[in-house]
């Protein structure tokens, strides 16, 4: 039998029935490699015999698999262990041959930072990992972007490798991303967006740390595990909680939006194309249509907007603006877009 | 000093020092009423002092806070107690009369929940909750649209009401989204679209069936809880997890994604103002500018649309349409949009 068991996210977390489940078993695995080495003093108390599972051991699976089908192995990580893809491989490959698996969740980090900060679950959007490689830091922003238009929060995990012993700090990860928005100018890292920086969550020496991309620059967080929580429209009593669970370098403010790039686009092109109306010459009874028309969509694009169609306000911004220009270019003036 | 203590998703996934932390206590509070009342027998039996603490008690707090202050409390509910906006709440409260508080993470529905369905958890967009009134389908509905686009999973929760003995089951729910495809008409909750439903997860009466929502349409799932995830772009591996762990109807579908509105509107226009220029009579040289201005913005959109750049295809596919139509009114036809 496998059992694959969550330690959750400090020592005195563990699960109370994998005492029980330990004691029993023949062989335990402990993995450290998806996560940190931060709350394991409790099993290894537990189990003077515990073995370290090296990564190589758990993703090829087939030592473990094998002696799962005589023996009673234990699979020991950190928080819930389901949440790591390597576990549930090998969960379904131990399916697949037949295996019995029982499974011990764990509390774990995903909900425990997202508590800890004091925000509302519900307001969380798709979280995303920041990696310390240059190239591959178009997920988190555009994932941050979404999320942000919507007004949600973004749970940005930082890189971790065991292998490596590199854990990307939030102090790193920060910087990357106000660089970022340099590149992809969608407004989402700039130095007055509010951030939260959790650090060692679960552990003694927990800190909470909030405040603007600006003041947060430069802050010595201590040693990781760290993790930036990017927040969205916060809820007053959010701002209540942050204001008292963490320590607020300024804000929270309440009203933090970020505008939408159909908002933007209706802002933009609204007086302009108003402005290419006034700069057309006399024009006859058809042109004069054309113009009315313009103008009908102009309005329709706010309303759809209000109303949260978005791409219908684009789409009538772009055909009043066809419109006018259509009308310039036929009196022989540059279209304006 | 308050306790807030969170017992987890099943009978014995009750974090390891809660016995230590209740024996010690003065008071020892028990909520059902943010989540059914299904992993409560290990801490009724470790607490035969245990009092049921009604929802009045913890949202106006002040009984709990003032108890706190000069006794040992434990407040304990499912799950990880912070995803509930009442505990933290409670816990902000706290902290501002000084109170010192402890908090026991436990294994959060959420995250077991994507686990058991064999699901990657960073593919998780914002979740919701689906209410009976037929009034507030509109958020849900929004919600899955939105991750489904990006391909994300959205884990729909269903409406539990203690007061009321009322848990919404499963196939009421489906049969609702189902309804609310025929009012919000973006094709989230077709009868070919892949859903997840989890009943009882945790419990030893665990039941998780999958497949196209006409398939687990009438389906009996059993006593609640349930839940329901609609699976968005699903990896191989995600696959053959709920091929092994859940009760296959049929499916899944390695492919399933959904037409984004930008998208739609691309295929929608593009032979729409194909078909207009063709049906204009002989075009001035003006006029043929306005004509190649139309047709270059057309192939600009299809290329916005494969570089992600939504905005920007709309924006151009309806200037094109503006430019056609506003020749079109200029020969006095009717225009096409």
């Amino acid at each position: 039998m496998l059992h694959i068991v969550g330690l959750g996210v400090s020592d005195d977390s563990i699960p109370y029935n994998i005492e029980d489940i330990i004691q029993k078993a023949d062989i335990v695995y402990l993995e450290v490699f998806t996560s940190p080495d931060i709350n394991t003093s409790q099993i290894r108390r537990i189990c003077p015999t515990l073995q370290m599972a090296p990564r190589w051991l758990v993703e090829d699976g087939r030592r473990i698999l094998e002696e799962s089908e005589y023996k009673d192995v234990v699979l020991a990580s950190y928080g819930d262990p389901l949440v790591a893809t390597t576990h549930t491989e090998l969960r379904v490959r131990a399916a697949q041959r037949g295996i019995p698996v029982n499974v011990v969740h764990g509390p774990s980090a995903i909900t425990t930072l997202v508590g800890e900060c004091g925000l509302h679950h519900y307001m969380m959007g798709r979280m995303a990992t920041i990696m310390s490689e240059d190239t591959l830091l178009e997920t988190p922003y555009m994932v941050s972007y979404r999320n942000a238009v919507l007004g949600n929060h973004t749970l940005l995990l930082l890189e971790y490798n065991q292998d490596a012993d590199f854990f990307l700090k939030a102090d790193v990860a920060l910087q990357r991303l106000s660089d970022a928005e340099k590149s992809y100018r969608r407004g989402v890292f700039t130095p007055d967006r509010h951030c939260i920086v959790a650090c060692r969550i679960g552990t003694k020496r927990q800190l909470v740390v909030s405040g603007s991309l600006s003041s947060l620059e430069g802050y010595d967080f201590g040693e990781p595990p760290h993790s930036i929580i990017l927040t969205g429209r916060l809820h007053f009593t959010e701002c209540d909680a942050i204001r008292v669970l963490t320590r607020c370098m300024d804000g929270p403010p309440e009203n933090q939006t970020i505008k939408s790039i159909p908002q933007q686009m209706i802002e933009k092109y609204t007086p302009m194309i108003h402005k290419s109306i006034q700069d057309l010459p006399d024009c006859s009874n058809n042109e004069k249509l054309i113009v009315q028309n313009a103008i009908s969509y102009i309005q329709d694009a706010q309303r759809a907007l209000e109303s949260g169609q978005d791409e219908v306000a684009i789409l009538s911004i772009g055909y009043a603006d066809g419109l006018v220009d259509a009308l310039r270019i036929s009196h022989g003036m540059d279209p304006k877009i």
